[in-house]
């Protein structure tokens, strides 16, 4: 019998089982504030009627991907995964909070959290630091802070940002992030009260506009990453789009590479054609995978926009829309298999390339 | 020798003179107001060095496209091409002019100058309605007041509107065009001082940016539309997408639909999949044509995405990344020509289906 392909699972989304669980890393006055208000912003999606989490992976004392015992049945050991790097939940929206300092401080309570109660847990676990990106200076403290523990691998940045993430108020966090060898992973994030609508025409209508159009900050991100020089400024940034789909990166990198051969004078940091960027910087999550009615046409536009290297497994656990690895392969060929499910995520996190 | 193909050019910019031309067409308080101020809005991009039009399409007394004599020798009889759908110039900024009257006394005014003096002017000239969108109530009395003039086949419509198209503001307008039968075509237009920003984290750096994302807002539109139900109510509507592209589609109508099957009760006016609804309510312009490296790649995308279709020609005449058919043609089968030539544009614009 073969042996079974090794999994990294790049997108499982861990969170506490109340806010209680962050208390014992907060100082105040933001512990009173914690305790008194909350985070400020709902956890749920504001469109009614979805259930954004897998019933069945909620354990009766907390919220879905609280509780280990159940994670560990449900997907560590189910599949299994050898590798499985946890994302975080609702701690995101922080970036989505109109002041600085208090996301700041429960950035920082929640990495202490994940490196003391998840990362030490399980040998399958790696780390990504959430940051308060309204905030770059606090941003950048907590990856240098946390960036050389051999379990943490990458920072988590929703994708939908006030400025683009190319802007220089952000640098300091790519910097950072570059210079401690963290992959800058990109989620797609719930809105909260100071988060940027979604798209250039305002928010979608409902959660479905919404799912299907989360690419849109992803593609501008990208894009505008490219042409600002920064992967020339930090050759080690790395950037993984998750849950926004990749077709559209074929899409871009045609047209990109066509207008810089005309506009080239407006990017005089590039010294190749955006394209090579995009193709050494970025890796796609595959989850949700395109079901197309034949599923070869999915493959028939991979290996015609040349992306098959840069696709790299994320099961979103315990999300609606969470995808297993047999469910992927359905619609890709067996021959990518090491590629997306281990090869390209080992060889971006630092675990990988220089084990503890 | 083989007849040579027929060509629908759906797609070229022609322009008044100078304001002056308008001048016959408008009333007080309007007339002062532009003879004044202008037109209080850009009409070049703000983003420096860059030529928007070709500088060999400029007369000597105008801006490139308002010289039918030029635009005859460089465009009409060299190519030479059977219809041309006029579309426009600077004119569009008016949908992004903060009032709402002055916009739509200048929008009126243009479309009685289309129609005198560049419709009678030459069989081959086809006409697009200028609009502001800003007043939906005096656009449709534009659209119901020429709809039915043989030579007039569409509306253009800036990609990025404040608000998504598919929202109730916008429905007399989108009403008037499918009950006139004539087509919505989407054109990347330059911002003026109320547009909204070109993507979902803020406007582009440079001209290089904001020209490889102007398909963003085509997207965010395309998708809102569909799943609002309008085409259900309005089976006529026909949406025409130029100059952003048409890869993106193929990522959208493969993960819309995925999602429309998990969410489809929050899209209840739909009767079959998007993508259905996708393509048979949209067309894509192929200009700027995608230039893969290996020219069939993209012929390996557009098949397996099932568009080949959806598209029709439009050269950009005069604007700098003009494609004439011979560029397009090295980099899609000859087999598509008469589709993407003029049949597909024919089955659409109501001159064709009810000659005059």
């Amino acid at each position: 019998m073969p042996k079974a392909q090794a999994i990294i699972d790049c997108d499982v989304h861990n969170t506490y089982r109340s806010q209680t669980e962050l208390y014992p890393y907060l100082a105040e006055p933001w512990l009173t504030r914690l305790k008194e208000k909350g985070f400020g912003y709902p956890l749920e999606t504001f469109y009614s009627n979805v259930h954004a989490k897998r019933l069945d992976a909620k354990p009766e004392n907390g919220p879905a991907g609280s509780d280990y015992g159940l994670m560990k049945t449900q997907l560590l050991d189910k599949l299994p995964i050898d590798y499985v790097v946890l994302t975080g939940e609702g701690i995101s929206g922080l970036s989505y909070m109109p002041d600085a300092e208090y996301p700041a401080a429960l950035a920082s309570a929640y990495n202490q959290y994940l490196v003391e109660e998840w990362l030490s847990k399980d040998e399958r676990f790696l780390g990504s630091l959430h940051l308060a990106i309204q905030h770059p200076e606090a941003a950048a403290a907590e990856i240098y802070r946390w960036g050389s523990h051999p379990k943490v691998v990458q920072v988590s940045i929703p994708a939908a940002t006030t400025l683009p993430l190319a802007h220089p108020f952000y640098r300091p966090i790519l910097r950072a992030a570059a210079e401690m060898d963290l992959v800058v992973a990109l989620h797609f994030r719930q809105p909260g009260p100071s988060a940027p609508d979604m798209t250039p025409v305002g928010m979608p209508f409902n959660y479905l506009d919404y799912h299907t159009l989360v690419s849109l900050p992803y593609q501008a991100q990208l894009v505008m990453l490219v042409s600002s020089g920064v992967f020339e400024e930090l050759p080690n940034l790395k950037v993984m789009m998750m849950e926004g789909g990749f077709i559209w990166a074929i899409h871009l990198m045609w047209r990109f590479d066509k207008d810089y051969k005309a506009l080239h004078r407006l990017a005089p940091a590039l010294r190749k054609l955006p394209s090579e960027y995009i193709l050494q910087h970025f890796m796609f999550g595959v989850q949700p995978i395109y079901e197309p009615r034949e599923a070869s046409k999915l493959q028939d536009v991979i290996e015609a926009g040349g992306l098959q290297h840069n696709l790299v497994f994320g099961s979103d656990y315990p999300h609606w829309d969470a995808d297993e690895p047999d469910f992927i392969r359905r619609y890709l060929p067996t021959a990518w298999d090491s590629g997306i499910f281990y090869d390209n995520a080992a060889s971006w996190f630092k675990s990988f390339k220089h084990p503890a």
